[in-house]
């Protein structure tokens, strides 16, 4: 299976967080932070508005993965994360997978996971260990 | 602020996944991966059953740190997360954020982030960075 990717192989698409799925988001993980959720509370903070929840933004990484690269039979190892500049609703994000390592002995891949804005700034950085099973 | 909290603090509590929101992620996600949505296919797999997103069950440390420690004004800068067993859907989880680093010039916690099975293996284990603002 691992003839398939090589090196520098990567995936990216555009993406934005809608109020309904920060709001989901805030259900499903049980995190309230106002900071998300509450306009006039947000206002009063460094970030001016409300933001979306870095772990929300970082699960398209685990969306890539499963789907794309490497694909069906990705078994997730581990995954970093920086949560370098907040990302507001609705803003523009460009979602980047690429492989950076990939082990000879075993089917582990190593990736750079980062999400951009439009201007390439840096939002979040990271990186995820896969396994990729060959069913 | 800081006084507020102490090397060793720790908050944990009981959880688990169930359908519908494991079903709820993969749409927020964009994650699809059978392994977490058909049942046959997940049959065929080394894990017998299907699994929950490893993303997904991590959120609930963002939902502790944004709730109760270090609580409301919390940032978040970084996350690490290793996913050493599967989490099966419905399986009873300790969910456990403990402080371990404090840093003295500026208000930023370390915590362990950990995902016990009743048994208290290890499911998820890794590491959260903190700021917390004084608002």
């Amino acid at each position: 299976m691992q003839d398939k990717f090589k090196l520098g192989d990567f995936y990216e698409f555009k993406y934005s967080f809608s109020e309904k799925e920060v709001f989901l988001f805030s259900e499903l993980s049980l995190d309230k932070n106002p900071l998300h959720l509450d306009k006039e509370f947000a206002k009063s903070t460094v970030f001016g508005k409300r933001i979306v929840h870095g772990m929300l933004v970082s699960s398209l990484f685990s969306g890539v993965i499963a789907n794309k690269l490497p694909g069906i039979g990705s078994i997730y190892l581990g995954q970093s994360l920086n949560f370098k500049k907040p990302i507001y609703f609705n803003q523009e994000l460009i979602i980047r997978v690429e492989i950076i390592k990939i082990r000879t002995d075993k089917p582990i891949y190593t990736l750079r996971t980062t999400c951009l804005d439009n201007d390439l700034n840096i939002l979040i950085d990271g990186e995820a260990i896969i396994k990729k099973n060959s069913n």
